[in-house]
């Protein structure tokens, strides 16, 4: 299992990934699934993977080669960011496809996988897309500034209730993290270690990158806090009353 | 869809309930799913419900008929929690292999039901089980307090974060509407009324329950306290630094 989330923000892009791949409970790997490609100061483009392995290795291989060697490629030359989309969205179905064909007789068997692509082409704004595992994607509005992929439940109440258009960079990746923590508490097959990469809005470079794994010191102060603060929060909601006549239904 | 949820703490038992049934997202419907049965003084039985509708309500009218007109049926008779999860397991497993017969031609069609069980019999602790479609029924244990049915994920990391053993019941019931509130927030198939029934240990009465429809104060109150409350407790987390240096993998 995999947990992805992107972050649109006014001041930019928040990307967290963790990095825990299994086959079955007894085939469990560590794999970054956050990958950045592009330009210095013409464009960047940060992709998260979701779902088969083989086939999110060969869709950002095939991505990688064609962004060195082949200089009129989508990823080179496309003026929009949505065109990108399509793009690995194309890549990744026919990629797909071709592992579908091989593998048919295994009923078990699925090469799906899916993408968040985030990002900005100089004179775009940055913007988020999710690619499903058909090829098409959706991208973020106002209400709904954020993308999730894999396990992603356990983690959207928090993002549901703190992430709004002018949250800081600062506070939508603490929020991240928050996030990416509780999912890693609920599914084991979510797991260390998380990467974090911040994109501040027409920089057009990517630096604002760390990696955090499981011992890091300040995921386990953010644990601590985070657990305490969460502890106060419900301390310090209103009282109730239970009126002691309430009668439940049916007694 | 549906979500429920019971919690075992050493002062009682809390459980909070929904009330939105759904057969398609065009048949929408209000139904409780907190149901009591017990004998003042004697053994208390709270029962959650989850699942198709007619098995439900099919067990439950079941039950009640047999705790009033059969003084010697489990509900009335049996000595131990775990007997009477094992009847209510027998209970719907029958009742749905009956309806599976009648509806087998309708491939989509699904009679599973799945129910929570908690209360107290007379020398005996309180205690609470989880019973599965297939009748067989798991209980809680020191460091997994607390059961759900439905949609449970939204609402789970609350629930681990905050419930122990030694929580007061008030704490555990404010977590429970946390928790259901979460839910509600992502999945539209979760609804209010939201049904909370708080029970003492050791008191062998249901008398602390509530039922908070959409708009009633306190529910108000409680999300309004709680939006305020995590957002500090976001704002309160340590701040990181991020190395301007850091290279994200690829760049």
């Amino acid at each position: 299992m995999t947990y992805c989330v992107g972050i649109s923000v006014d001041a930019g892009l928040v990307f967290a990934s963790d990095s825990r791949t299994n086959a079955g409970s007894d085939q469990v790997s560590c794999y970054g699934k956050m990958h950045t490609l592009g330009i210095p100061g013409e464009r960047q483009f940060v992709i998260l993977s979701a779902g088969n392995l083989a086939t999110t290795q060969a869709v950002i291989a095939q991505l990688r080669h064609e962004l060195k060697d082949d200089p009129d490629c989508p990823l080179n030359k496309a003026p929009y960011m949505n065109e990108v989309a399509d793009y690995i969205g194309e890549v990744s179905r026919l990629r797909q496809q071709r592992h579908r064909d091989k593998e048919a007789p295994n009923a078990g068997f699925s090469p799906a996988a899916s993408f968040i692509l985030g990002g900005q082409i100089a004179g775009e704004a940055p913007c988020l897309h999710m690619i499903y595992p058909e090829g098409n994607h959706i991208t973020t509005s106002r209400a709904t500034p954020f993308l999730q992929i894999g396990e992603a439940k356990y983690g959207k109440p928090i993002l549901d209730r703190i992430i709004e258009q002018n949250s800081t960079l600062e506070d939508a990746a603490r929020c991240a993290l928050v996030s990416m923590d509780s999912t890693m508490k609920s599914n084991v097959t979510v797991g260390p270690p998380v990467e974090l990469l911040l994109y501040e809005r027409d920089s057009l470079v990517l630096r604002m990158y760390r990696r955090l794994d499981e011992h890091d010191a300040y995921l386990n102060a953010l644990r601590a806090s985070w657990a305490e603060n969460i502890r106060l929060a419900i301390a310090a909601l209103p009282l109730f009353t239970l009126e002691a006549t309430g009668q439940p239904p049916g007694a």
